[in-house]
């Protein structure tokens, strides 16, 4: 092993390759500090050129790698749980000057969601992804991840966004296909099958992104309902009378009484409501009377909200946007993140709290989430953390329902023993086989996403 | 080869393999006429497990199959040029139910186009694909494709309307995710893996497809202009400016003086104009107010015909999708269908004629095209078929500035020898990785897509 780290430090220079566990703590634990490990050297490179001669030596030698971006992930997908080598893309960060005409922008996997979005912005443009960890979270984790967030409705996840890519293989051939076009069919789609791939087929060093309209002018709503039923409805109709709706999210009275008491925050109605939907619309006209006119015809509407200037608008979406923070400060939440079919959402939110009981009798669950992508956050809080009861029922109800375990998280090491509750046993063989065809020692990213044949819980002996 | 025939015989019935060459002959010749080959016999399942149990027999004999759908392409992609057992999945025509609340449905691989967009309209939604051959081009084949179409603009291609897939693996493997969730992030993408792979990992024998809202209100709008560059402009300009924007079509003054004269069309204009955009928005609200306030501010607008109603609009398409019809009075045309980067569409477009000149003095050059996707059909007439020097020289051309050689007609065979313009060794080979990983003994669609090492025109010795 000294030997590898001498020869990474012979690619990259002695100061970009840190060995001491204090240095290089913040590499090895993850945001959430439930995922720690150990490494013999977190590498740095700065140039596409040392990222191929690092993974080049790794794969020479045998030893795993474990890329790393921001490291803001939440299911244990970028540290070196079985002593990795740590390969942290930040250095790659230039963002590309903007192709106006084209509406694109290459960027390193390094930049931050927030750069990539002020050189958007500087243009004229916007980009179709935001997120909360904007500005620690980088492009390529997440691609990586295949990132979803707030905009989703609109403009779809990372893997919508990604117009052309460069990666390197486990053996440090570099691939790109970065020409950015909107109609390209000579080929597999090498760059959307790395989106959601978790760093374990190739290391993403580039990408050429799309950017959306700068939107001008903009409106946000909360609108209260009484019943979910009434509630869902209504997202459905904003959604199909609406195109300059941008995102509906979904959260309860509980939630919001929670957060207007742990962190101040004033309620915009006079008595409390049941089920909550927050509507934004963007446009190049003022959407207001379009928005005003459809949430008008919602059965049900029992109060609404209405907010246009940014401190008002910002005002509405604390409301939603406070959740993780308010329910933070009940101790430490068990957070699942979990998608249901449309057609199955209001019954697993009405179902789960009781599911959740079921195995944590002094459980409390929150729910919000993003209510047009059908993308629920439960948050359980009275719980200890180490029990995996309570993940266990959720993750088990929302795949009994049709839904996904990881809906934006990722599957990482924490969801990895309950991957089979939505992939059968052909899919993953075919996962296994390209994970092969492209790195056939197994060194990229070998703790997460796939399991080992032993590792699947809860099923029948 | 008997054995092999009887086995699928049992597997399907008598009547659904055909071996007289007469019979088969509609599943042996493509639609261009221009690629024909033999088969020893034309399969046509009913099932997805007769698929499997055909794809088995194959593999197990090392038989080689073209899947086929409704074998519209015109790049040689589904037809038998080396003797292939055709499996036609016509008979997998099931549309199901539209799930209403997700705005999904599921569909088999030989639903045509014009099945499931009637069964949108009939639930109230549509379909983001439209494109000519509506009528017979199947599902499963505009997924292998990737086909574009008409609307990419407002809602991509077919890569980004699959929602969830069935496929066969070579061996008769059934592989399946049609949940259909909009966040699903627990591993590798495999259905859009399979989009635009030409039948070569796999055979989509189902997908689950994502709708859109129908939209009541619909304007069309012709605008002429003297110079490419304004046109250009006003691309750029009607895409940024308007939300409910669906379509941006090109097309040029010689273009529709003979779509007019050959086909016997009304010029909306009382003069000739050198460059043509055809732009269609449709909104729940009547957008013609935007679309006209817009379409006054633009540089350069010689004039403008605007049609809302049913009969004139398809007027004013007639004359953008007259071309085909047009041009095919002078003769075959040799037909490319390229992309170019936008900073480079201008510059393609005025240069190409003379390009065309340079190996084919006599030759005309007809342009149009999805100027807001970049992609021009570049036709040519008056130069025999057999002779390929324009298509080298078109396609070099394309690729030269950035281009794509093909756009949305894929592959197939015909475009096989140039595909080393758009894709480096590096990427031909993690290809080919791919499709040894799915597909071992190669027996899927094996003379389409990849080139074999030998086959690689034009390149210095």
């Amino acid at each position: 092993m000294d030997d590898l780290v001498r020869r990474l430090a012979g690619i990259v220079g002695d100061r970009h390759v840190l060995v001491d566990p204090g240095v290089a703590a913040g590499y090895l634990t993850d945001w959430t500090g439930r995922f720690a490990g150990s490494s013999p050297a977190v590498v740095r490179p700065g140039s596409v050129p040392e990222v191929a001669a690092v993974l080049a030596a790794c794969n020479d030698a045998g030893v795993a790698v474990v890329p790393q971006g921001g490291n803001t992930g939440l299911v244990g997908g970028s540290v070196p749980l079985g002593g990795e080598v740590v390969l942290s893309l930040r250095r790659l960060s230039v963002v590309e000057p903007v192709d106006r005409a084209a509406w694109q922008v290459t960027v390193g996997a390094g930049a931050t969601l927030a750069a990539v979005q002020e050189a958007a912005a500087a243009a004229g443009l916007a980009f179709g992804v935001d997120l909360g960890a904007r500005d620690s979270a980088t492009i390529g984790g997440m691609v990586a991840t295949n990132a979803g967030g707030l905009h989703l409705l609109r403009y779809g996840g990372m893997r919508d966004q990604v117009m052309g890519y460069e990666a390197v293989l486990a053996d440090g051939r570099v691939l790109a296909h970065l020409d950015g076009l909107l109609k390209d069919n000579t080929g597999y789609d090498l760059g959307r099958l790395l989106c959601g791939s978790e760093g374990t087929l190739a290391v993403v060093t580039r990408v050429r992104l799309r950017l959306v309209p700068h939107y001008r002018q903009r409106v946000s709503a909360l609108l209260a309902f009484a019943t979910v039923d009434e509630a869902l409805a209504a997202v459905t109709s904003l959604r199909e009378e609406l195109a300059s709706v941008e995102a509906i999210e979904l959260f309860f009275g509980d939630g919001m009484e929670l957060v207007c008491s742990a962190l101040n925050v004033p309620s915009p109605f006079g008595e409390r409501h049941e089920v909550l939907v927050l509507v934004e619309c963007s446009a190049q006209h003022d959407p207001t009377d379009e928005l005003a006119s459809v949430a008008g015809e919602l059965p049900g509407l029992a109060d609404v909200a209405v907010a246009r200037e940014p401190g008002p608008r910002a005002a509405l979406w604390r409301l939603r946007e406070g959740h993780p923070e308010a329910i933070n400060q009940l101790g430490p939440p068990h957070k699942l993140d979990v998608t249901l079919p449309a057609s199955r959402l209001g019954e697993f939110v009405e179902s789960v709290p009781a599911v959740v009981r079921s195995v944590a009798p002094e459980a409390r669950t929150w729910l919000f989430g993003h209510a047009a992508d059908g993308n629920i956050h439960v948050n359980v809080t009275g719980v200890a953390t180490e029990d995996e009861s309570v993940d266990e029922a959720v993750l088990r109800h929302a795949a009994a329902l049709g839904g996904s375990i990881s809906a934006e998280h990722g599957v990482g090491t924490a969801k990895r023993p309950w991957l089979h509750l939505n992939r059968a046993p052909e899919e993953l063989a075919v996962f296994r086989a390209i994970k092969a065809a492209l790195d056939p020692k197994g060194i990229l990213n070998p703790n997460v996403l796939l399991p080992p044949a032993a590792e699947v819980a809860g099923t029948p002996a």
